[in-house]
């Protein structure tokens, strides 16, 4: 094991014809008798002859296969993002393979780079922690690339984005408007740009309400743990900042929030009585949350099938150098219960 | 776009040297002058030359690629068996490319089929829904394949799988144990073996404590949404056998339970005092819900290192039918404060 896969040229000697025969008759093609045809494609049969879509690929220098790369399995983010690439391309005959880079800049390089040297038609990048660094890696190939939510700004590439900062100035105009005024950033320390933007949104927002500066705390990263960590680290700083807890705290996402749900509880702290709470993404379980989350609802799904188009349409063209595409998404805000 | 890839003939036209020199050149090997070998790798590097993988893995027949097959990314059991697999692949110099099947059994092997006919070196299935159907694909490509909680009963693959049926009843032991008496199954309609083993494990505990015939409801999906439509069902039924809610509900994963505590949530039923409430799994959230979820604890990264382990040890062998592997690895009881 393995078994050797079943070669043309094994068909050919059983069937005692030519190489050229076999493909012609596979294929469907080429002057042959109805009885060659038919004997050459019963023998492939009984022969478990599959097409290597590998060779095939090598000949007409199109896989059908597009190699999708995200940070994480374990960020429910990428679900949805998944499933609308997934979708868009099956529904145009292409292949999706999924690879993770662990949040790892040279780790995102090395997946990349394995996905082209396999002879993937295209690359779709969620998250990308590298960015503008794909320019030579593109230079040399020609293989296009599209990015979901780069974390790297200013960005060169074909781009699908959600428009963070506009997210989350929804967000903090929703809880200025109810009035809560200690609202805390719950940051991440390991997101680039998406926290950045969210970040800005809160601080703007807060200087524009006269309210600035406000208090941020970031986690080690943009997980359960990291929301624990955040909040653990938060409660001490805004007592000594404020005399108070937050009475709002705007976490980086949903994740982060729901561990600092829990670290809110454990201190005996009310939600949202004693101190609100929003997140940003709307993963499932945010609705299911006890009290549910009060987020903003970013379109996964659509993003995933957005960056799907603009792949298809670069693969369309002949153009080497096509204009950059760029699609900005915005979601919406869902207010539910913790604020 | 894309732009075509720079091949070996290319350069040998650009050094005006033979194809094969170009090759032993790259590879190292062969005798020339070290002028003509550099002046060859400097063009390469110029030219933009990345080795192809693909013709590379057409040579030696080997691709150091294992196809890893999973059901939805929406489902947050996959994410650890996905970066067991990956981190000791990896470990062994393996890429690990993942597809989903959306709980389709033609999807399943569709997909399988891709992996094959891009010469994959081998395939991981997790909570397959095709099992034994492989035995044909099997025995035309050779190709390895290795099982990770097959839905599939008597699946005669090389498989590593949890026992969920002594899951099952350590959960069981342990809501007896606190005294609960109307047991309710909530059971996930899409599974096949995984549910039949948790929901004969309730059926067995409630039949040694003479409580039986117990009442199970389906839900559609092991989804949030499945849990929200089987808990929904759930009540009045129990109101018609027990004129009371149940006093506790096993559920066929966290996932379905977090959907099931919303519902009790909604009708003014407190967890636990007035319904317990258990999952399966022990994902990630489950420890962060209010109240945290009493669940059976998957060691969901084992799983995925000892099939990747597995896959090794057959990639390893030369003898095309080696002895059939079968791991079983048990988890372990979780108790928390929804029981």
């Amino acid at each position: 094991m393995p078994q050797k896969r079943v070669s043309i040229k094994d068909i050919a000697e059983a069937a005692g014809v030519s190489h050229p025969t076999v493909s012609r008759a596979l294929r469907g093609e080429g002057r042959m008798s109805d009885e060659t045809r038919q004997r050459i494609l019963e023998l492939a049969q009984e022969m478990g002859y599959t097409p290597s879509l590998v060779a095939r690929g090598l000949v007409t220098q199109r896989s059908h296969l597009i190699g999708l790369v995200i940070t994480t399995f374990a960020d429910p983010f990428h679900n949805e993002v998944v499933q609308g690439v997934e979708e868009e391309a099956i529904r145009h005959g292409y292949d999706i393979f999924v690879a993770s880079t662990g949040v790892n800049a040279e780790r995102e390089k090395e997946v990349v780079r394995s996905f082209q040297g396999r002879q993937v038609d295209g690359i779709i990048v969620s998250s990308s922690r590298v960015g503008d660094d794909y320019a030579d890696l593109l230079q040399e190939t020609g293989i296009p690339i599209v990015l979901i939510n780069s974390h790297v700004a200013g960005s060169h590439f074909h781009a699908v984005h959600h428009d963070d900062y506009a997210g989350g100035c929804q967000l903090m105009a929703h809880l200025l408007e109810r009035g809560y005024r200690r609202i805390a950033y719950l940051g991440n320390a390991r997101a680039g740009k998406a926290n950045t933007d969210r970040h800005r949104a809160w601080e703007d927002s807060l200087r524009a309400a006269g309210l600035a500066p406000g208090l941020a705390i970031y986690g080690p990263n943009g997980r359960l743990a990291g929301g624990v960590q955040a909040a653990e680290a938060l409660l001490p700083a805004a007592r000594e900042r404020w005399g108070a807890p937050p009475d709002a705290i705007c976490c980086y996402n949903d994740t982060m929030a729901i561990g600092a749900m829990a670290v809110l509880r454990r201190c005996g702290l009310r939600i949202p009585d004693d101190v609100a709470i929003t997140g940003f993404d709307d993963i499932d379980v945010a609705a299911y949350l006890e009290p549910p989350l009060t987020t903003f609802h970013q379109p996964r799904h659509q993003l995933g099938v957005e960056a799907m188009q603009v792949m298809l349409s670069l693969l369309g063209q002949t153009n080497p150098h096509p204009p950059r595409q760029v699609r900005t998404l915005i979601g919406q805000l869902v207010v539910r219960r913790s604020s």
